[in-house]
């Protein structure tokens, strides 16, 4: 099959880092040409369902400003400049929670938005974490740490806790994985 | 837990129906104020895992210009104005694959950005689907529709096939169903 190609771009939005925006043209297989096709970049990141040595899962209860009321969440942040999705989940791992793990498992790299791109997000299970450190508060958000148990975790997901794609995605599949 | 305010909100972008930005005034819960919050929003969508009656899974092998090569890809669209998500399901089942469901799950809705919204993607489980009518070719991707085994479901979601966070979210869910 043969992909779209890319025959001009340009920004018609920039609120880096946090957001771009840019107008594409577009030419299909087909020859046909789609002058404004919107391609928008966020920040690439991280989540990561960690489990500890005692088969905890590691959550928050938190708010955000995109969600209603309080959700369940999993640990998570923006990718700094020239990290890897691995190196950003363990450094979030710390700063959020205070946990590390030895045992880490990719639980791959997902597009946000297969039309207009977004970001890639990049899932992780962490297992048998254990606290090592004070967390670190620089979130802007309020938020609670939680140890669930798998019991527990499997009905927030069943029961649509988990308010957001990436955070139910990780989750479903790390318990393919435990 | 207190949620953050809304104080303000201007567009910065308009290209609807497929995009809009807004900058928000943001108020926390200390009273510090974020003067330009960016709050995306492209169209709410569904996804739909279909099985059908002989337990074999609906997919498609298709192109999608934010993805790389070929990509393995389940039933989805954008909603339509006032419909609602099962009833945009619904129709994109047939439309896509000329199949119909007696029995529909739902699993769940979840925000795709917790910070910048960006949109609502509603996925669903439909069991012992039956094939009864033409598919309606009307989207501007080649695809080709492939009917998998839970095993090669199973294959596929272990190593990445579904590129995207909504398909991989749909497909580790329904399997918890099934």
């Amino acid at each position: 099959m043969q992909q779209w190609k890319t025959r001009d771009r340009k920004v018609i939005l920039d609120e880096s880092p946090w957001l771009k925006v840019e107008s594409h043209t577009v030419e299909l297989p087909s020859g046909q040409v789609i002058p404004n096709w919107q391609w928008v970049t966020t920040p690439d990141y991280i989540n990561v369902v960690a489990v500890t040595e005692e088969g905890k899962f590691i959550c928050f209860r938190q708010v955000k400003y995109g969600l209603e009321g309080d959700t369940l969440a999993i640990v998570g942040g923006y990718l700094n400049d020239g990290e890897e999705p691995l190196q950003a989940a363990q450094r979030e791992l710390r700063e959020e929670t205070g946990y590390e793990s030895p045992d880490w498992v990719s639980l791959g790299s997902y597009r946000v938005d297969p039309n207009r791109g977004i970001a890639m997000g990049n899932l992780f299970l962490a297992r048998r974490a254990r606290l090592v450190a004070t967390p670190i508060v620089d979130d802007l958000e309020e938020q609670h740490l939680h140890l669930l148990s798998r019991a527990e975790i499997e009905q927030a997901l069943a029961t649509g806790e988990f308010q957001v794609m990436a955070w139910t995605a990780a989750v479903a599949l790390a318990l393919r994985n435990l």
